[in-house]
C-alpha cells in the first residue's frame, strides 16, 4: 500500500483566501499564546538603549553583512561597539523561513496553503536614537548600498520571487522596537493585487509603447503642483490618488524597471531625495510615525522591462477603519496638491 | 464658439490610481490645514459626556430615523434626553455628499476623478459609555433593525451602488469619538478588489452550481476547529486565511445574498451571534479596539444571487506595516484554529 503523504507542520504558513484571492501569512514562528493578545498598554513604550536588542550585538549573532562608514567590512571582524555603522542580521521572529521545499497542501475542497519559505532580515543602523530624517546624506547612501547589496545576494536564491524592502518608524507605524531599522523579506509568490497592478502597467506598455510611470512623471513635471522635490535623477511627488494624507512617491526620472541595477551616482541622488523628503515630513508634521517601502520588478525570472521601480512613503496621518477595510476605498483628508505645496515650502 | 465646459470644484472627490486601479476619496469636505496633521497626542483622549457631540441632540439636528426601545418613533417628536434609544443623523464631516450629478473629469492623459456622490450617516446609540459587547440582545437587535431600515431607504436612490455599514470601536480602530456609533456610507462605485472577489464568487457559482460561501461554511461546520459560535441561523468562525489575529466572520447558514432581506427571527439570532462574539472578544482580549463591517451584494441593480452576505469583525491586534502595505500580504501571529478555540471557550 502506498504510503500516505506525511503532512508537515509548517512553522510559518501562507494561506489563500479563496474568495478574496489574497494570501496571508500565519506566522506561527512568532506565535503568542492567545491571552498575550490582551491590550498591551506598554507596547508603545520606548526601550532604553541598555535593554535594546539592536544595541547589543551579542544578542544578534554574526551579521550577514556589515558596513562601516560607507565601506563593506568583514562581518566576523566586527565587534559590539566598534567598526560598524550598518549591519544586516536575520530576524529573530521571522514571518518567512528558509526551507528547501515549497510544499502546497489542500485542506478540504477549497483551502490552499504552503509553507512561508523565504528570508526575513533586519537592517540595523548603529545610533539608537537618530532616525533616517536626521541622517546625513552619506549615512542614507550607506543604507541604500546595503539594500541593494542584500537584494542582489537574495535575488538568485530558490523560491525568492519577490523581495520587499521596507522601513517602519514609530509604534503607530508598526515598529515594535524603536531603534531605527529596516527589514527585507523575500516571498515565494506575488499577491493578486500587485499582480493586477503589474498587468495594468504591462498592458499600457504593450499598447502605447511607453511606460505608464514615465508618462505620469512627465505630466507631474509639467503641471508641477504635486511635486515635492526634484534632482537630476529623482522626482518626489504626492500622487494624484494619494492613499493617505502626505503620501510621497520617489521614482527615477528615467525608465528603470529594476531597483537593484541602481548606479553609484544615482544612489547619491536617491539618498538626497530621501533626506529631503523625510526631513520635510519630520519637520512639517512634527516627527510623525511612517512607513516606506520599495516597489520594484519581481525577481521570478520573467521579463518586467515595462515596470518602473519607486519608493512609497506613507506618514501615519490616519487609520484605515471600517469603511476602508470593508470597501478597500481609502479616505484622505487633504488634497495631494495642498500637501505637496506644504512639503515643498519646508 | 462652443462654451468651454465648466470645471466644477468637487467638495469631496473620488480619484483613481491609474496603475493600482484602486479608488480613493479625497474628502476635502473634512479637510484640515496641513499644519493640523502634526502628531496630535490628544487624539486618543476620551471626550467627557458633557462635551460629547453625540450626547447633545441640539448639535445634530433632526434625526433621519429614530427608535425607542425597539420601536420606530417619529423623529420630530424626540427630544434630547427622552424617548429615543437609537438614532440616525447625517455625518457632519461627510466623505460622500449628496448631489444630483456624477461628474467625471479627466486631468491630463491618465488621471480620472469624479465627485464623491453619496450619503454618509451616523447611527448613534444613547448610552455614552456602554458599547456593543455590553449591550443586551434586545439593544443589538434594535441596531440591526436600524441598519436594515436605513439600507432599504438608501438602496433605491440615485448613484447608490454600494452601501457600506461599519462600526469602529476605540481610537486605534479609527473611532475619533468614543461615544458608541456606527456609520453608513453609500458609494457610486465598487472598488476593483471587491469586484474581483464578486467575480470569483460568481465564477464558482456558475461552474459548480453552488455558492462558494455555503461550501466553505459546510466545511467549517464539519471540521469544527475554527467555529466560535453557532445558533439556528448563524455561524461565527475565525476564517482559514485570517487577515488579523482573532478575525471573526458571522454569516447566515442558509444561502442569502442580500442582507436587507433579513427576517425578524433571523435578526434576533444575528443579534445573539453579535452579542456572543463581541463579548468573547471583549472578555478574551480585554476590551480591544475593533472594526466590524458588512459585506453584502451591491445594489447597482445587477443580479448577485450567487453572493452570500456576512459581517467581518477585526480586533485591532496588530498594525499593517511596511511589508503588508507594500506586498498586500497580511501577517497574523496566531493560527485561526487556536484563536477560535480560545474564543469558543469563553
Amino acid at each position: 500500500m502506498a504510503k500516505k503523504p506525511q503532512k508537515i507542520k509548517f512553522p510559518s504558513e501562507l494561506r489563500m483566501d479563496r474568495v478574496g484571492g489574497d494570501w496571508v501569512v500565519i506566522a506561527t514562528g512568532r506565535a503568542k499564546r492567545p491571552e498575550m493578545f490582551k491590550k498591551e498598554k506598554e507596547k508603545g513604550k520606548k526601550i532604553s538603549q541598555k535593554d535594546c536588542p539592536f544595541c547589543d550585538l551579542d544578542k544578534q549573532g554574526e551579521p550577514i553583512l556589515a558596513f562601516n562608514n560607507g565601506k563593506e567590512v568583514i562581518s566576523a571582524n566586527i565587534n559590539a561597539n566598534n567598526n560598524w555603522t550598518t549591519i544586516v542580521v536575520p530576524n529573530k521572529y521571522p514571518a518567512f523561513i528558509p526551507y528547501d521545499e515549497l510544499n502546497e497542501q489542500i485542506e478540504g475542497k477549497l483551502h490552499k496553503k504552503m509553507n512561508a519559505v523565504g528570508f526575513h532580515e533586519v537592517v540595523i543602523t548603529k545610533d539608537h536614537n537618530k532616525h533616517l530624517a536626521q541622517f546625513s546624506i552619506e549615512k542614507i547612501k550607506e543604507v541604500i548600498d546595503v539594500y541593494q547589496k542584500r537584494y542582489l545576494m537574495l535575488k538568485g536564491k530558490k523560491f525568492v520571487n519577490y523581495i520587499s524592502i521596507f522601513h517602519n518608524h514609530g509604534f503607530q507605524a508598526g515598529a515594535s522596537i524603536s531603534h531605527p531599522h529596516s527589514q527585507i523579506i523575500t516571498a515565494p509568490l506575488i499577491d493578486i493585487d500587485l499582480q493586477a497592478a503589474l498587468k495594468r502597467a504591462k498592458e499600457y506598455y504593450e499598447k502605447e509603447h511607453e511606460c505608464i510611470y514615465c508618462v505620469l512623471n512627465e505630466w507631474e513635471r509639467k503641471i508641477k503642483k504635486r511635486i515635492v522635490f526634484e534632482n537630476a535623477d529623482f522626482l518626489a511627488m504626492c500622487p494624484f490618488a494619494s492613499k493617505t494624507a502626505f503620501e510621497v512617491i520617489i521614482s527615477p526620472k528615467k525608465h528603470f524597471p529594476y531597483f537593484e541595477e541602481i548606479k553609484e551616482e544615482e544612489k547619491w541622488n536617491l539618498a538626497e531625495a530621501f533626506k529631503k523628503v523625510l526631513y520635510k515630513i519630520y519637520k512639517g508634521l512634527t516627527n510623525p510615525d511612517y512607513n516606506f517601502y520599495l516597489h520594484t520588478a519581481p525577481c521570478d525570472s520573467l521579463n518586467y522591462d515595462y515596470y518602473h521601480w519607486h519608493w512609497t512613503i506613507l506618514p501615519k496621518t490616519s487609520i484605515s477603519a471600517g469603511f476602508e477595510l470593508g470597501t478597500k476605498i481609502e479616505i484622505s483628508t487633504i488634497e495631494p496638491e495642498k500637501a505637496a505645496e506644504y512639503l515643498r515650502n519646508i
